[in-house]
């Protein structure tokens, strides 16, 4: 197929003006970006390319944010619960928090704001009941109940921007600390609106404005001691928004005051990974509304001067939103994301916007975010980029983005030619599969998905950040292992449910740890959803539960789809109920050799009816088998049940010396398939995303639409995958494993064979 | 030392009278008992031994009960939940459930109790929207919301006495089945009465009436299939003391009327495991006030004919309550317990009755209740008593018990003579310390604990039934180990904490999983205790928490004694929060060689000032290593830290590839201990009775206390213990491991070493 150019934007370098242009022929560059740190020189913003400049809006002001100190953006901060031990009980504000990221706001505005609790009886003191002593950054408490233990909230400028404190601190930086203005005051509105035109008079070669996200910093609360840093980190939360005079305009707008316990929640604040709250919710709203409005001035301007208004989804994306259905209002012109995972390409390429772009892996840095050298002695970028690439390609076959590109110091590149003609094939692929989504979508199976969880769309793809942060989510994993299959995905949140959104569903999954947003948390305590779903399953549909789907306490069951998938959990007041006895068996091979579940204790069969696929021992991860005959929990052994009958006394018999200890051997169900009316229920105890759990996760996805374990463009061969375009006839193979590997594929024109290099992509004609 | 004899009860046997009087002779023996199916001849009971006489007062009776089937004992079930599928919905009863053991009781007084809940909304069912089906066992749900679930709640005869039907189907028996019967119907008091009376006169050889219990078995409810035979079985539970008269009755006296869903719960029933309600307690206290009354005239007339009344403390034991305080209404002589462990040793003894028994295993049967081979080809009974005593010898050290005795056939000893000199040994060990203990008690450390649940002192030591039931919660192996330990234990309830009770405490324990009557659940919500406990730690108490103590939803921290204990649980809430780092260390030595904790997720250090002792790998056991420096949390390597740094990148690092998964080698902290004003929080993520466990829960108490890690009493190997008696100046050591020992004891009288074979007891007068 013809070689293609564009749709790769470049890293270009003062100084190194042949590579740079040498480096965009290579890559059939058609854009030339800045870097942080880096500035463009004029033969290369000359030289034919569009030209992105990047800029963060709420800092770099550091003069004007010095004269407006007022004006730095603030959080709530709780100091850590403290007993009295008499009558009185002085609380130091600041000796838990990072002193060079904040810094108490005592002005008489947000000093309304705060409050302190008595955290036995969780009950708030009246403002009389304590004092603050400014000199000493001290709240006292005046008539203390001994031994009850005390918080105090109170509202807090963040001093250090962040990112800039974050590089500081790792990279040891000694540069001056960068300060964050808050455009809620009509006075920075101003002064950036001023700063904005300047900027676009002195850029006039800029085509694209790449915004560094909008106004807002993820949440990311530094600590004072060393051992513990890092307090809280969450992508999706929203404390720092606040402010007195956003608190005020809040108040006049939904009528009730928001106070620094809606914010504090206790001291554990609001993790997106647990379920929301309506005020939570109108607070987001809220805040996305100011986003958008004043955003939609600064993107106007850009626009005024002929330039094109990017954003960077990242660190300063709270308010941005972009799957609430208005993120359109900005009027950006592209969504650029740095992606790490295939869910992140997911993520970006679903966002109603013209031009999706990822910002690929390795960055060119001496050493990665890791800390691991890359372009650096000891580093492999050719093999980083492969490894990378490999995570995002099979998400790209799946759904279209329109540009790829690189960030960081080109020169660094020189060294590693291998990497130069990688970046180069990696191009060259991204160009063809984009050309084949533009001639048509690719061929997805019959069966269509849903991911139910509490925040639903909003929520898409992501949990709250990176894999790295989240990985302790079966459902981060679901997401990966959904980002690359044949298989149409949407997230719906309960009240979708309600809505009618499983009328053209065919597998619904919750997975997640009870309580969380994921699993779905008191949202399962609404009947009507349980009904619905019930209803819906037993019509046709598979709800697949992971962890503990669906799971609330006060019913009869713990997780209230458990007449559906047959399996439930005791919360302890089942102890002493007697268990099914199963042996594990997969009849139809619908779980692949090599995939595997973690054990997961106190789950039983509700009615013994459900088909055990998988068991292990506890504590033991449940593997299947290499052989296709031998399918059993506990590798190496021939059946489960052999495997722990040493050990069932605790079950089986009455006797037995007590000191000797009961059987730890009993058998724990992994994976569970349950008939319910024409629809299925299936449950797995965890999901880990590996190459094997992967095709795990399909597999039983096709099996609860009836599409059977192999089938038209399914590789039997499941370290590769394969992705075909019908309207383009070009079928794309991927090999995902470090290996050579040989796969046939069912194609309507017949058996296609290839063989594929570690990592490779072939494409074939059909 | 002079051999002592009495105090042993031996089974007879006829046809084997002189087998019976040598052995004993042999063994001591005061006293002979008949056994279930054997009668003793007159030979044997006019040698001049007291004779023991076995009665089961509720079965036995099966011509009466055959005229009276309306007097048997009942209980209530609930059908698992059906789905409707449309708006009618037939439920058969019986489906589930075996029909040998039980029979649908539709009688008009009994079906105004049935109940039907729709378990989707919880709701109970107007009477007018189902009807009975007599004809084919079913009830009709008339307007049944479709893919609602249903329930039906029901009183049913039990037509198979739960011990009877357990031999039959375990032992392949065919005799006609035993029903029983009901002492609620005065029919049936005066019935019973009468047969009491004719027994009385028939048995004037007899000097002591043994009650197999009273009247009510503990919950045993079996199930129609062969996969799942025990639906239910709890040592606590009131299930089965149910019929309309005693339901009449209770509305009667309290004043409201218990329902079928007060012993249903949701399907649930009300496990001892699990805190109980106020309603509950009330039916508890009504059915122990019956079982005293009638319980008390059945006691009068044995006394009346001269006779003693002992009660085995056993399967129908349900409603006699030997903790509650008014167990001396009853008029007992004596109570016997059969033990497996210490902890059923202790229970017996600490009962007020004027003589406490134990039956020692094993059993004279061919096979043990576990089905291995005892007294048959490939059994070794003289080891099997070995192990049993090594068991319960250590809590008897502790606390005096009265008599000793073996149950079964007695011809069965005649081929071992290995046993029968073994059992001499330990009758003769027996009757030595008994006289210590009568001497005056043995030493004991200064520090006295407590353990706090929510049944106090009504299940002190036991938690509900033998150790193998019981196994999967920590409390069991804590009362274990607690059993012979020279320690002081009390066991308190909530309410007692109000009432003053650590007044006289140094160690409060709390074990268990969260929600639990161990743990306590609701009870924690109680501000007022909370309070006093931290009042209690901070002047100088030591407060341990196991596993999930304290815990309950809706407070700042999911462990209420989280200040105190320095260490909580996130329950998903701070899945984003920061945690402490920590380097474990044991500089003190606390933790002996050869403990283990198994490791439990989610766990964070609440301030960072707790001292983590031990910490392993999630999934893994921390093991303390051998050698006294190094005292890591994973067998085998230098410090925890070391063996998991390779897989920290979760959270010290922002990059990584999504598909490569995030770091499971996070270190979970397993003991640690926190200083809290004068006293100390201790947390241990679990414990399981072993000899090492047993020691550092001692040593863990001893540090409690101030009283450190040796001192005098103490050996020096933790595979031994003593016991000193000062008024006899006897020092008592058991060797609790299979293999020689050798072991010092400090004295006052100074140091004493000793090497003891494997399991054997040493006396030394000093």
């Amino acid at each position: 197929m013809a070689k293609q150019s564009g749709g790769f934007t470049l890293p270009g370098e003062s100084g190194y003006e042949e590579l740079t242009l040498r480096m965009a022929e290579k890559w059939g560059a058609d854009v030339i970006r800045d870097s942080d740190g880096t500035v463009l020189s004029d033969e290369i913003v000359h030289a034919g390319y569009g030209i992105y400049s990047t800029i963060c809006i709420i800092r770099d002001h550091n003069e004007w944010a010095n004269q407006n100190r007022d004006k730095l953006q603030q959080t709530f901060l709780c100091t850590p619960p403290a007993v009295a031990e008499g009558e009185t009980l002085a609380i130091n504000l600041m000796e838990s928090f990072f002193a060079e990221q904040f810094q108490v706001n005592d002005t008489p505005e947000a000093f309304r704001y705060w409050e302190v609790y008595d955290r036995t009886t969780n009950q708030k003191l009246n403002s009389d009941q304590w004092e603050y002593g400014k000199a000493d950054g001290t709240v006292t408490i005046k008539a203390a109940v001994p031994f009850h233990k005390y918080t105090v909230s109170f509202l807090a400028y963040r001093i250090w921007e962040e990112i800039s404190m974050y590089n500081h601190t790792t990279n040891h930086w000694d540069k001056e600390h960068l300060l964050q203005i808050d455009p809620r005051y009509p006075q920075t509105q101003e002064y950036l609106l001023g700063w904005m035109r300047n900027w676009c008079e002195t850029h006039p070669d800029t085509t694209v404005v790449r915004f560094t996200s909008m106004f807002y910093n993820f949440v990311w609360i530094w600590g004072s001691s060393e051992r513990n840093r890092n307090l809280f980190s969450d992508w999706g939360s929203y404390d720092y928004t606040v402010s007195a005079l956003a608190l005020d305009e809040f108040e006049k707008r939904y009528g009730y005051p928001m106070t620094a316990e809606d914010f504090i929640n206790k001291g554990q604040l609001h993790v997106t990974h647990m379920p929301g709250t309506a005020r939570k919710a109108d607070w987001m709203e809220f805040i996305n509304d100011f986003v958008i409005s004043f955003g939609k001035k600064l993107i106007d301007m850009v626009h005024e001067y002929g330039k094109k208004a990017y954003v960077f989804y990242d660190d300063s994306w709270v308010g941005v939103e972009p799957y609430n259905g208005r993120f359109h209002e900005f009027g950006f012109d592209g969504l650029i994301k740095c992606v790490f995972s295939g869910y992140e390409a997911r993520l970006c390429a679903g966002v109603d916007v013209p031009t999706h772009e990822l910002r690929l892996h390795p960055y060119l840095f001496p050493v990665g975010l890791g800390g691991a050298p890359t372009f650096a002695e000891g580093g492999d970028p050719a093999l980083d980029a492969k490894k990378y690439w490999n995570s995002v390609r099979r998400a790209l076959l799946r759904a279209k983005i329109d540009r790829i590109g690189l960030g960081g110091y080109l020169h660094l590149v020189e060294n590693y030619p291998d990497f130069c003609d990688y970046i180069e094939k990696v191009s060259d692929e991204f160009r063809l599969i984009r050309s084949f989504h533009n001639a048509g979508k690719p061929y997805a199976i019959r069966t269509k998905a849903a991911v139910l969880h509490s925040w639903g769309a909003l929520r898409s793809w992501t949990l709250s950040g990176h894999f790295h942060e989240t990985y302790m989510h079966d459902l981060i994993h679901i997401n990966e292992a959904l980002s690359g299959l044949p298989v149409d995905v949407k997230f719906i949140s309960f009240e979708d449910v309600k809505k009618g959104a499983l009328e053209d569903i065919n597998v619904v999954i919750n997975a997640g740890r009870a309580g969380s947003a994921w699993s779905g948390g008191e949202n399962w305590k609404d009947d009507e959803v349980v009904t619905i779903l019930t209803k819906w399953v037993h019509e046709g549909g598979t709800f697949i539960g992971v962890n503990e789907p669906s799971a609330v306490e006060g019913y009869d069951t713990y997780f209230r789809m458990a007449h559906v998938l047959g399996i439930d959990e005791d919360t302890g007041a089942r102890v002493c109920h007697g268990k099914w006895q199963f042996t594990p068996e997969d009849k139809e091979g619908i779980l692949p050799a090599g995939a595997s579940v973690g054990a997961k204790e106190h789950l039983y069969l509700t009615d013994g009816k459900a088909r055990v696929l998988l068991a292990a021992g506890a504590g033991e991860i449940g593997k299947v088998a290499g052989s296709d005959t031998v399918r059993s929990g506990s590798s190496g052994n021939d059946t489960v049940l052999d495997d722990s009958s040493g050990n069932g006394a605790a079950q089986d018999s009455s006797s037995g010396n007590g000191s000797s200890g009961g059987g730890t051997g009993e058998l724990l169900p992994l994976v569970c398939v349950n008939e319910f009316g024409k629809g299925k229920g299936i449950y797995l105890a965890s999901f880990r995303v590996t190459t094997e759990n992967t095709r795990m996760l399909y597999q039983l996805i096709r099996y609860a639409g009836g599409e059977g374990m192999s089938g038209l463009y399914m590789t039997d061969n499941l370290y590769t995958e394969c992705a075909y375009y019908p309207e383009s006839r070009k079928l794309v193979i991927i090999n995902n494993s470090d290996r050579e590997q040989t796969t046939s594929i069912p194609a309507e024109a017949g058996m296609r064979t290839v063989s594929m290099a570690a990592y490779d992509t072939v494409f074939v004609e059909l």
